[in-house]
């Protein structure tokens, strides 16, 4: 497996960054940061002056607001086509950045440095770009690769332990879908002193391997969404509250939830099904979820619906996952059962 | 010469429609129209009963605004990622409708259907999609192909005058950047009797030809802006006014005054500028202008430029155009010091 050819690993991000800017060659740089990214990883970036964006944290500013005012920076600053936007930050910087990017004057390049775990193992490939509409997530984007993404595991260090267990749901996820061996290494890892860099490059080698075959999700690459249905459904419905839930936690206990529908559709043993509750378990808390009456409106807006059908993926074993199994609200319903017995 | 894959020309729309969106088989139709289009054309369109949508005409309504509009709608009638949206109008409904589609849950397909003489020699083709920003046209938008544009010049048939006017300007423009015996053609035209079917034939000729080999414009395709940077500065700066131009009205005079720039750079005889003059003043009326200093900003936004410097496209000779020709403020202030002489 190679990895794609835009994706850069560096010890030194700040080289790395300028020899790949030189190459592209833009009229005018502007890197887009928030109020985290900017104090924490561009002070400590050596390059070259360059425009500076700043827009505030925070999944809920990840819609148009947000955009139309980096839009209207990046015209007040003159930026051509020829120009080039640098996105600092996780997922929410290199969702919308992207997207803003590839829309403006019908899109110039943009390269991505994710800072956080999640948006390394997750956000770094693939080209997908968004912004939450309506509070629905990712409900707004589309499909568009940068001309670099560069991965320094060192960003991690200033990383709250928050932050790492939200993308760590993401590498537990890889496991499960493709990996058994995987799983059994993941399963057990210390948080704080894990080799990262290690962790980053084989989540990265399974995203991409399914990623590759199948760019757009029309089918197989519809495996990275295991967990999400649920997921994103937990996710918006928290964001509204006074506790949002962070990606990871929302896709944890997604994760639970689709284990329980994978065993129900005797997909996966009732065994394997313990073990992924505990190894969850080890690393998130479960929170109390609403009903299903609140969640499946949610849910019914998840992409990988078709024909007014509930698509959801599911676990076949442990490494291994199926993609467009109908589910019926039943099996919603009986997971959420088992969920509230188990939490 | 071949046709894009994806382009129908069509006596019988209704008809063309239901066979291209069988192939499809979405699991759920749309369609988005404005006032006009609704009475006009989909009234007489004999098609199986599909969800409308409808939006306000006009350009000052391309806008992000109007694009919740139609999200929020797609979203309430529960289009999925299967689903599709059929565009029939004019360019705004062209345009806005494809970017909608485009980056609805990342991109579903979707049909234009021209209902106008400028959407079908102009944005049928070519993959040009967005929106008007801070009154900056088409701003933010991106590259994407329909899957079916049906082009039937029947609906030219109730269009008024002012309407088939705004196309031709394109149509003389595809004549004096790219073919001088088509230009012997268009310039004595009798608009209401025209053979349309053939002269719309002939423009996406050009055009295709043009965009097949330059799809996201970083070369050749420029020549297709020809009158166009002058041209939407106008037509940006009138539309604030009480007396908006439209689009054609703002590209003919964009032409007179590009062409003034060709002759001054020696790429254009002084009887060849006088000719192009004589030809647009007979189909369009010159508006007076605002100085320079009003439009030069929104000049400076055009997506030609790079380096801070003005990019244009220039015709060499009639028939014939050369892009990425960098202009200076004299040459700007000396055309339009020309342009308020002759007019």
């Amino acid at each position: 497996m190679v990895f794609p050819e835009y994706l850069h690993f560096s010890t030194s991000p700040d080289r790395t960054l300028i020899e790949v800017t030189e190459k592209l060659s833009p009229d005018l740089v502007a890197i887009l940061v928030d109020e985290h990214t900017k104090e924490r990883c561009f002070s400590n970036l050596n390059i070259p002056p360059v425009q500076l964006i700043e827009i505030s944290s925070g999944e809920k500013n990840k819609t148009f607001t947000t955009c139309e005012k980096i839009w209207e920076q990046m015209t007040e600053l003159g930026m051509s086509r020829k120009s080039l936007l640098i996105n600092l930050g996780g997922g929410v910087i290199g969702d919308m950045g992207g997207f803003v990017a590839s829309t403006f004057k019908r899109g110039i390049q943009f390269i991505n440095i994710p800072t956080t775990l999640l948006s390394m193992v997750d956000a770094s490939i693939g080209g997908k770009l968004g912004i939450d509409f309506q509070g629905l997530k990712n409900h707004i984007g589309l499909f568009s690769d940068p001309a670099a993404v560069i991965i320094s595991p060192q960003f991690l260090q200033t990383l709250p332990r928050e932050e790492l267990k939200s993308g760590f749901a993401e590498v537990l996820k890889h496991a499960l879908i493709a990996d058994l061996d995987y799983w059994e290494t993941v399963k057990q890892i210390d948080l704080p002193n894990a080799n990262w860099d290690e962790i980053i490059k084989k989540s990265i080698v399974i995203k991409a391997a399914v990623v590759s075959n199948d760019p757009y999700e029309n089918g197989k690459r519809k495996i990275l969404n295991f967990g999400h249905s649920f997921g994103h459904a937990i996710e918006t419905h928290f964001l509204e509250t006074e506790q949002p839930l962070s990606h990871g936690e929302a896709v944890a206990v997604g994760m639970v939830l689709e284990a329980h529908i994978s065993f129900e559709k005797k997909l996966l043993p009732e065994h394997k099904l313990k073990e992924i509750e505990e190894v969850i378990r080890q690393y998130f808390d479960l929170p109390d979820l609403p009903n299903l009456e609140v969640l499946l409106p949610l849910i019914r807006q998840d992409k990988k619906n078709k024909n007014n059908a509930l698509n959801f993926s599911l676990l076949n074993g442990i490494g291994d996952c199926k993609y467009d199994v109908e589910v019926d609200l039943h099996s919603l319903t009986s997971a959420l059962h088992y969920y509230k017995k188990i939490r």
